[in-house]
């Protein structure tokens, strides 16, 4: 459930993706998402010195920003200047909670890197790492307030209620191997899904959509959202460490129940019975990784994951022809993350 | 800096004064009040099993609500029922940020008990406390932007923004004795009085009040809110325990320095030279607390307080006598938890 895959230094064939859909939006795409990093980076540096130190680690040192480039494939095309600054502020803001979530993650995993530098909570302690992500927060709806459109805001805040619902369900459910595939599904949908639909539906917001447009463009949001997730839990059992950039089992050692396991302990009695609090050490959790991958069970949680990601393309409304493309081609990213 | 002192179970001074407030401000506040409280019931209650849990511990086993009862005494005069059930969810939005953000401090402090109860982070965790808190957190916003009005929004955003940034101040100058009175200060209205300042704002913008008695309200509850701290930070020194309802000295253990050791510190070299790190046991922070007593700090850092009550009650702006007199009502509350 950790994802921390998504972050991790090594190229993969899904940055090679959004890498052709940035290009292939041209100049007007580039100078947003350069603008919404100059902003990140002000954000950062502009809050003290204690924030400067610790959120530059998190804001200002990379992530290919996925949210945000949601946030103006969205948007579709040529928006005007005061559309332009609506975007940029509602890419920043998912940043933001974004960014604020991960820093949290890490205080709760006690996690040492992070984008393959060392995390906040690594750096400066638990105390400064939860007071720096609960700023983060913060300063993401201080950003879209200052924008005055209330529905931004409106979409930010149900973004951050979910994702902090889907937080909690997630430890309460901590060490649980017997969760139901539709609650662990939920929890993905809540977690990560939500920022991903808030993400399109700001887009579609400062782009002028009309509601049904804006209501399909989020949808598309939350299934990418709910397909990424999934294969980077699938990715957490599979490795291969070189290319996702951390230990495979991260997730088991820290107790978190994903599909791959549910659907391994089905198939296979003996995995069935391992409590995950035995397990201790990164050799343990390899082991469970290898039984999981002999049931098969990470194929078919793959097969959902990509049954998901079509969804997510039926499901797009009538757009212009390269705003449609450039949105498949995200989708067709975040399955090659997996590839 | 802690201010778990505000929730202590022993019914202070304080408690009656404000209970005085209520009781002259008649059926139309108690109403309010009364569905403030309902509200903050069904909120906790309503957002799944862990959260109902650990949430009600904090949100509805009480405290004395200080923060709702100045939005409303701010917004003034018999509101009809769209202003009221605006200022009630500005009552409960301001609620659920202080909330959260004493669960959050508990999880830093690992603290054990909170208005005489068990704290999230004991109850439950680390874990679940943070995911606990960020989702109240999240809460205040969705309950506030479901009411539609943006500048409410933006003035609990600013709160949310300051009290980040004084906990992260808190936070960063843990243990360091050579902390500036006037940074001292800063942090103390950063974290207590932006979200006093936003309870004045939310009830005169409620209660339609103009932009610059809004702005002189709103100054009114910074410095109660400033004042507020100042005088929970005497009484962390000062005890007694019996009225406290916590162990002298315990800024002292978790390294927070207040103004009282700032103080004390000028007036004792020997005191000057102890290491906040070593004091190790609740007798080590009696003794220390003994010392700074010793040398006057404290009735200094309560005259500091009292000026500062002062200066908010002079620059109230004008008003109806009733409503006046109910916010000298809560000043004189404030104080009077001290004498």
């Amino acid at each position: 459930m950790s994802d921390a895959t998504e972050l991790s230094p090594p190229p993969s064939a899904g940055a090679a993706a959004l890498e052709a859909v940035v290009r292939a939006g041209g100049t007007q795409l580039g100078a947003l998402l350069d603008r919404t990093e100059e902003r990140l980076v002000a954000l950062a540096g502009g809050h003290g010195a204690t924030l400067a130190r610790h959120a530059t680690a998190t804001i200002s040192a990379g992530g290919k920003r996925l949210r945000p480039l949601l946030v103006f494939l969205a948007a579709g095309e040529a928006p005007d200047g005061a559309a332009q600054a609506r975007l940029v502020r509602a890419a920043v803001a998912v940043e933001l909670i974004h960014s604020a979530s991960l820093v949290h993650d890490d205080v709760l995993d006690a996690a040492a890197l992070r984008r393959g530098a060392p995390t906040v909570v690594a750096a400066a302690g638990r105390t400064i790492a939860t007071a720096t992500g609960d700023l983060l927060f913060s300063r993401a709806f201080a950003e879209l307030v200052e924008g005055g459109e209330l529905a931004d805001v409106r979409a930010l805040s149900a973004a951050a209620s979910a994702l902090a619902t889907g937080e909690l369900m997630q430890r309460t459910d901590a060490w649980d191997a017997q969760v139901p595939v539709e609650r662990y599904l939920r929890r993905c949908e809540l977690k990560t899904g939500s920022l991903f639909e808030a993400a399109c539906r700001l887009g579609a917001l400062g782009g002028g959509a009309a509601a049904a447009e804006a209501d399909a463009l989020a949808l598309f949001g939350r299934r990418i959202g709910l397909a990424f997730q999934l294969l980077d839990d699938v990715l957490d059992v599979s490795g291969p460490p070189e290319r996702t950039g951390k230990a495979r089992g991260t997730d088991l050692l820290d107790g978190t129940v994903t599909l791959p396991l549910i659907l391994a302990r089905e198939r296979d009695a003996q995995l069935a019975r391992i409590a995950l609090r035995t397990l201790r050490t990164a050799q343990d959790a390899e082991e469970v990784c290898d039984r999981i991958a002999a049931t098969g069970a990470l194929a078919v949680a793959k097969e959902r994951a990509l049954a998901v990601v079509a969804d997510a393309r039926a499901g797009l409304p009538p757009l212009p022809p390269a705003q449609r493309d450039a949105l498949e081609l995200v989708a067709a990213g975040v399955v090659e993350r997996y590839a």
